[in-house]
């Protein structure tokens, strides 16, 4: 028995016993990553990927497949494969889950209320995966939708990657489709926990609503391409006439 | 020009111009829903698919690709393709999103408070497409987590598929599992709208909280494999401890 075939330090780490097209689905993703091909660009065809990998057309396909399913890139009908961008309607709407009670979805404005520089607390350097000290950029907004106030949102990105932000004189309304463009992060995962609170005194004055009505506390981590995990936001939801809406399959 | 090419008269409705893997997706999905296939039982095999449908075989898998994203076919690896089932890990906990803060998600106990047969109000019968003065059954119950009561949940059930339930001596807590094996209905989506809310003396009095607790409100609507709403269910759930989790990519 060749003892050197259970010695993992001879095969690369995180490779080892990896089928070949979740390999291919990996090195796409790095190339992805690594700005190769940027959002909205078009893949070469699956002949020419697969002489590039050095591997089959088949498992060119099933990498390709395996991203398309996870949203990273996108397959338009007779033209060709493209990496996914945060824009029309299906980009901007993924992760916008409030919802007016009786109507379609609609994205609501936003308006800046302050940009700062901060040292992270506890909370958001775990959440961001920050050491404590380091800084972060908090934006503090108020969405908008039919003329009111329906969302109070406070977002933490690490300072070391978006502090060219600072010097934006016009932050636009739909985010993830500027960190995408201007700081080449794309949001790939989000996760929502979600609770119920009272509106404190803050919320109320922001929101133009009273003291103590029942609010959505949507707590969120939004993950890059490469699983790192790149927003905190903290969204007060006014729930008297929207909802957030989960579909599951 | 031949008229009748555009003459949708003569076309399958439905089928017209789709391509041939859906017309597959839809022949087998419809399969499940006769019980041809029960769940957790094996397709046949790719090769013997096709030749049942006289299709390529590579038309079977697409057709078994997309059913799986779906959830409703399982892939088990090196072995075949199952009519997923409503157990395991995996199957339990896919539409329970209520998670104890820090803590790994667990199926909550259920007691069942009161089963009784009423007139479909307009709501009711509007989300269960019931005509109005429709039978359903009602279930009211009560989550329990670590010895605590966490959830107030009153479901609404068409009587007309569910009224063999009003003779179950032991209605258990898994309820989809329930309906799948002895219903043959199956819980293939989910829509859950969220909002927050105030505890009112009966959410106060069922779940021992306070009068005027913030609660999260959530009203679920759950469809069958051939999308016909199936259940009505709407869930009083404490927040303080625990938290709606959902995760998108």
């Amino acid at each position: 028995m060749n003892e050197n075939r259970f010695d993992n330090k001879l095969s690369r780490p995180g490779l080892a016993f990896q089928p070949l097209y979740k390999q291919v689905e990996e090195q796409v993703t790095q190339l992805i990553v690594e700005q190769r091909w940027k959002p909205g660009e078009m893949l070469p065809n699956e002949f020419q990927l697969a002489s590039e990998f050095g591997v089959s057309q088949g498992t060119v396909r099933k990498a390709l497949n395996s991203l398309t399913s996870a949203k990273i890139l996108t397959r338009r009908q007779g033209i060709g494969t493209f990496v996914s961008e945060h824009t029309g309607h299906h980009g901007l709407y993924r992760f916008y889950p409030l919802i007016a009670d009786g109507k379609s979805p609609e994205l609501p404005k936003a308006e800046l209320l302050s940009i700062s520089t901060q040292t992270a607390n506890k909370k958001v350097a775990a959440a961001l995966s920050l050491n404590p000290k380091d800084k972060v950029i908090v934006l503090i907004r108020r969405r908008i939708l039919d003329n009111e106030f329906c969302i109070a949102e406070t977002i933490y990105l690490p300072h070391k990657w978006f502090k060219a932000l600072l010097d934006e004189k016009d932050v636009p309304h739909t985010l993830y489709h500027f960190y995408q463009t201007n700081f080449n992060l794309t949001v790939h995962t989000i996760r929502d926990s979600i609770k119920a609170d009272l509106a404190t005194q803050s919320d109320a004055d922001t929101l133009n609503i009273k003291l103590g009505e029942p609010l959505l506390e949507v707590t969120r981590i939004a993950q890059s391409l490469n699983d790192k995990p790149m927003e905190y936001r903290i969204s007060r939801c006014r729930s008297d006439k929207y909802h957030y809406l989960v579909e599951l399959n």
